[in-house]
């Protein structure tokens, strides 16, 4: 399938990647990025990702068979909305934003007739920011979740999967609420974990950080300014994640209270087990 | 400073390495090795890590100058004092235990007079075990803590110290209470906050965790054998890391709990102006 037109709102580093893996795989003959950020819109035209770039979505959007929003979560389905009555009849609109149930609600109750909707979340990404790090290979053998409700159109789902098939990624569907439940364990948690592990580092042990605590904590760099909203949006299940990682920690604490290697040893394994289930 | 004879009391990763690395470094004319399991000892020497291999330390340790004890941490007081009577006058023994406390102070209540002992922890190692895995650069540039007590004698330190640079490590003294309760948060609780959030991670999860959750729980990997002893010989301050840990948890907890997006941003922000403090 090769389309007309692509367009991409929000040209960092996702949405940037987007762009140029749909070119170098010719999925798109034009792509077209918007974003409100004009420094971000020049690096993406400069770099070659676009063709075309506006400061306006409804702009970039007309036309399009197929529109990519790639924002913060809480940004996603207001522009989603906004964006809406400037697309053509028929088109596909996909997101990729970390979390799904809130996103997906609010856009699926307000999305004009004659459009698609489907919600996306490629797991893939980098600590860095902004189009010039965008990679056209980013979503290369990465797995995408696309989202599918019982309000969401058959076609929807068929065409945001074949979009990130285009781009080289795996997808699997599944529902926002298993999504949002998974990633909590999977993504949100990790990243508390690791904010909460560095957190409790004071500076005179710096020097005393070896290789175990820098892998351990690597995502205490990511930006509270993307995670804010994440934790927000998926409060309940994030919390309820929590609450068992804070269990699995009671059980050590309890263990090593009593001396108790048997125990230790068995919570270790459990921990092994998994963790040698994951290739590296 | 060239030795006559090094002497290593188990030659697994850390003992084959320092047996390499002191042969490269040209710190020794004779490296013999000692260890119980006769598969290592002869793969020591057919790798060409020790010049003589010995299953009796007691042979081994006789007339050497240096005598590096490398075992499980529950096991390295009762080899250094075993050996001890079949040591030369003089020779300087020291281990590379991950924990020193409990090591030091039955090694220092029992060691005969006219030898000379210094605790050790290189802040090296890997994964993987066995001489096979030995590296000549293994301590190149890392840092290894050397212990004093007020039992200890400075030149105890000092030769422990001399021994540790000619291997190419960087070298800190402190007591063995201060490297316990500094490893305790620096190495410890990373271990068991790994095993922890990999050990809630259901099965069928697996397919959805990324690289975040994979750097996370990378230590999760390792093997109880090992960690059961240490955790038990630290349980004091492993136990006093865990609370601050749990406590730090909690703060992320209500955070969410209220829906507190200044606390969560705040919280996260102390998570990376540590983890930004460490290179990567």
């Amino acid at each position: 399938m090769t389309l007309k037109k692509l367009a991409i709102v929000g040209v960092g580093l996702i949405g940037g990647s987007v762009a140029l893996a749909a070119r170098q795989r010719g999925f798109a003959a034009r792509v077209v990025g918007a974003d409100h950020d004009r420094v971000a819109l020049d690096q993406a035209l400069a770099g070659g990702l676009v063709d075309e770039a506006c400061l306006d979505p409804a702009e970039a959007v007309a036309s399009a068979e197929v529109v990519v929003f790639c924002a913060p979560v809480d940004r996603i389905a207001a522009l989603v909305l906004a964006a809406a009555p400037h697309c053509a009849p028929g088109a596909l609109l996909t997101d990729t934003g970390s979390t799904k149930g809130a996103i997906v609600a609010e856009v699926e109750s307000g999305l004009p007739a004659g459009l698609l909707f489907a919600g996306s979340h490629p797991l893939a990404g980098s600590e860095k920011k902004g189009p010039l790090h965008a990679r056209a290979d980013l979503f290369a053998d990465r797995l995408v979740i696309v989202t599918r409700t019982s309000r969401t159109p058959a076609e929807a789902v068929e065409r945001a999967t074949a979009l990130w098939a285009a781009l080289g990624a795996r997808v699997r569907v599944m529902s926002p609420e298993e999504h949002d439940r998974s990633l909590a364990l999977t993504s949100h948690l990790p990243q508390l974990a690791a904010s909460a592990l560095a957190g409790v580092l004071p500076a005179e042990l710096f020097g005393l950080a070896a290789t175990g605590f820098r892998d351990t904590t690597r995502l205490a760099g990511s930006n509270a300014d993307m995670w804010v909203p994440i934790f927000a949006q998926n409060r309940a299940a994030v919390l309820a994640a929590l609450e068992r990682f804070e269990e699995q920690l009671a059980c050590f604490r309890r263990a090593l209270e009593a001396d108790d290697r048997a125990a230790v040893a068995r919570l270790m394994g459990e921990g092994k087990r998994a963790r040698d289930a994951l290739s590296t």
